[in-house]
């Protein structure tokens, strides 16, 4: 840790938080520059530290050197994470690739659609049948039946399934029908939650959250690693910036980014992260490119009927092009995709 | 809702929308421009027909005539809501102010800032027992015990508790100290938790979330109104935005905004809304011009030695200073500060 | 242009919007709804006739139909627009990729890479000789002696040369040594200095601003076009958002979402885009994928003595092993790179 | 400036950037910590060094400690800064206030407007005679003619005159009418028109840009203080955000944190800050209230007719109101207003 003293500060300022430093268990080194001085505390940097030195009134600024995340972190383990469940496998070379409605509608709907994207190339179904909803008066999912439609269509096809979870006490239910729990976007920082995940052995899809940094989308895998959980897949899922001519924006250098910070695979969401059917084809290709380890991709028979998301979602024809770019850009990628 | 058609349009599919925007039960009115048709289609906007319409291929886009919130909005309800909750009173010209450490740490803290806030002019205690944090190895508050710190310094002082409550199955246990539930901006999309405190008659204070639209924060109080709890106050703490010399960016003009839209009364943290000690009491001031109807406040006795939050927390000194500014200012604009 | 009466607006307020509207040049159509009426103004929306509108009291918005550009617009020219100069090729199926230094800074530098950029594949050269700084104690560039070598450059190797140029004045010497002229990021809204480049008839590398919406750009580019100068390509060079992991974020998105507004080649500069030289490669070999119809990247004999951007420059070789997975990719994509 | 090596780098890594510091002629301080090593350097921060150094294949991240502004720094210039241009004063307990309409239109609605303002209480008229506008098809602004039309209204109320210049070409036309030369928030990085208004001894409004940092706004004042004019005022007029609700997001912890950095005077524009009129009273109090020095305020006699922004113009009797609650609240912030 970093700790700038201001210009203004005297000597009896910077003794005393040379000792603060002790005090907080760290070593202190003194260095005095020509303006200011400046002492850099080597040893543990524990959390909450940066925010207590910097309330000192002597202090200009304090600059963390160590990442705040441990086990989510390459530097603890450089190899990378494998995550399988059941017909879904993501990471080390692996793309997997998950797609399905947004929402889980009918029988008919959901055996359609997992046949479908079963004959395009899809290892994994998607379907949401718990929805968070923006507004009370959306529909808000099948809920427990939609679960028992996705079983089905697991049971028909032998795609995994992977479906959100919304709050710690339905963890167990999900965990019933699920192979995968997705923590939504407006989740990733409901720390009950994280931990309720963290304590089963199901694999997690962990999504960004719109607004997230990349240290706290770490520190949010972390607290369901933290928990024994190991499976966890990172999922970019678009953030919100001042671009209005798409629902989010879609920033791919995440995925060689995270891949330098940490070991656990990530995948893309080019459907929410562009929130345009017609623009999905493009950035599913592009993250593929960028490296990704998975897609993730909202497809219904028909996008117009659909009760959720139609505007982003692809035809079941267009998934099928969009899978034959994606399976010849991941050859020149030198990855495996089924 | 208007739907602006593509300008290559064929008729056939004009009338194909028309018959869809009927099905819906709303009323089409045409209108053939020179460049493209326009479909103005009367009636409910039922939630989720724009993202419906634009899914389909011929339309460019869809655009939502009516604000998709009820209850919350000043249309229903003209006169504005008081909440009263113990010695707080917010709304139509009362100020309130809520004072108080980021988290509840322990005994003599809170017994002694209570008092100090209190004597400064505070009419509510803030206090975290339960306390989201990034990291999952950072302090996560007291817990019950920390609750029942505050309900003793409730005791000592009279002033009424506000604290933030994380997760539904709290909810009760948290009813039971607490004057005013607070929720967290990471949780202001936490749609279970919104309904378990809805289904409550506590009061709630509702956080924006950082990267929440005007339209998003209203409807996540709709959540809980719908659920009939009425008494909601909604707080402006700032957003996520590229700027970094502040921890976020305080956008005041949502006081004037919101007014507009709805009859909930809003209160202002400036010591989230910009991270930095001295910067708050301009903000507070600020706000109070601005026409908030009241602020929340991290006071602490000795700011770098809290255990959260210390670099944006005020001394006792420092807080009794901004609030007789305030005073002065809320003088001005016609309202009553105590 | 949509214009949406506020709820509380009388009989007599709408009429005299009908006649307002009358008066502006268009045809007033109103729908009267259950909660508000809506006036449907078709014909010419001519440029700040919504400002104008949204002025008047009874009015609570006001929403345009039309596309603001008509020369830039996919509308009034379906077919690609194919820019060439010199050795560099734009549009249309052929992808060209301009490559070399921040800043030019002495012949030996510009002589080398110039050479090596060539041989691993780029079609034009990059190189500042105006360097617009963030601070004014930074080095400024080399002027016009920088401009000499460039052509010394184009000389030797037969690259096209494309440099920057920051002020009107300077737009008659900057075409006397450059194939393409590029308007940096920071000028995107420097309107004389666009009308300038406009009167020329060389073609222009038009950059994105960090901060400008689709439309913006799209109006940049029309003040170009409207002077006559028809050889516009557009560059996405990244924006500024809340992320701090990478300089800018880069939303490839942006690439099939012109694509379906525009003629235009499109351009993406994954250097600043990122900031980070060793996410290049994959952010390169996404807008390839994204459907780009060019790179510009920034290499550099020497990163770490680059007297500017070192930290996002590729080495010779790097660049070289980036030729090779975008050539890939391109063929996938069905173009042609050479 | 701040090393931190990466946890990989060796020794012989480690001893190549001791040298490398010495080099660049700054003393290096090597510090050992368990996961890595730290090397600060103290002494001059050569501008461009932060970027080289981070080029290096084992270095982490560079932190600089001093901020790369020097004049404009209250560090070298403890004392405040106060602007005065004719009938104007900014800075140091007197607030100017700067109001009129967005463009000249006709000599009737200039004179009008300025006899408005100044009975209302502005200290200062402003007027765009050219106008930096979106679309090449709006309106561009009245040119010589309007500088002329701005002089004659200053001739008869005794107000100076603050309009905008765009081009360095302009700067002596403008400078023969304007008291104030407005460089707009769209050329704030114009580099050579910064330096061509630092030439002049007229004093400079600097608006900051949409998306400038702190870091960047302060050193576009620098471009201008370093060719030696030392009248320069800044100008908060909003940040472009996620936000839709209002135009630009006004971050009004602006002010009190450039007092902190700076010497210079900082007003506020809070008509392009909001973009809407009904907002702008609210905001300007809460500017006044949060230590602005003064206010830039559209004031137009008849919005809805105004041929730009009368979306966010006032009517004279709103400024007027809106004039005696700033001098109320500037008083109790102990500053003078007239």
């Amino acid at each position: 840790m970093i700790v700038v003293m201001k210009p203004s500060a005297s000597q009896e300022m910077i003794d005393r938080m040379i000792r603060r430093v002790e005090e907080l268990g760290m070593k202190p080194h003194v260095i005095v520059g020509v303006e200011r001085t400046v002492i850099a505390a080597t040893g543990l940097e524990r959390n909450g530290v940066q925010a207590e030195l910097e309330a000192c009134e002597e202090v200009e600024k304090v600059m963390p050197i160590l990442a705040p995340y441990k086990i989510a972190s390459r530097e603890t383990r450089p190899e990378p994470t494998v995550v399988t469940a059941g017909s879904l496998t993501v990471g080390a070379g692996t793309i997997g690739v998950i797609a399905g409605p947004c929402s889980v509608e009918s029988e008919e709907q959901i055996m359609q659609v997992a046949a479908q994207v079963k004959d395009a190339g899809a290892t994994a179904l998607r379907g949401g049948a718990f929805k968070p909803r923006t507004s009370p008066y959306a529909f808000q999912g099948m809920k427990e039946a939609g679960l028992e439609l996705l079983a089905a269509a697991r049971e028909a096809t032998g795609l995994a399934v992977v479906t959100e979870v919304m709050t710690p006490h339905h963890v167990d239910l999900v965990c019933r029908y699920a192979d995968v729990l997705q923590i939504g976007a407006r989740n990733m920082q409901n720390y009950h939650l994280l931990q309720a995940v963290g304590e089963t052995r199901t694999p997690v899809l962990l999504k960004r959250g719109p607004s997230a940094t990349m240290e706290e989308f770490l520190l949010a895998a972390e607290y369901i690693l933290d928990q024994g959980n190991r499976d966890v897949i990172l999922c970019e899922r678009g953030v919100r910036t001042f671009e209005t001519h798409t629902r989010f924006t879609l920033p791919l250098a995440t995925v060689p980014y995270l891949r330098e910070k940490t070991h656990l695979p990530i995948v893309v969401d080019p459907s929410h992260g562009t929130g345009i059917a017609s623009l999905v084809p493009a950035m599913s290709a592009a993250a593929i490119a960028a490296g990704a380890d998975g897609l993730i991709i909202e497809v219904h028979p028909n996008p117009s009927k659909a009760v959720s998301d139609g505007a982003q979602t692809l035809t079941p024809a267009a998934f099928e092009a969009t899978m034959q770019t994606c399976r010849r850009i991941a050859e020149v990628m030198g990855k495996t995709m089924q």
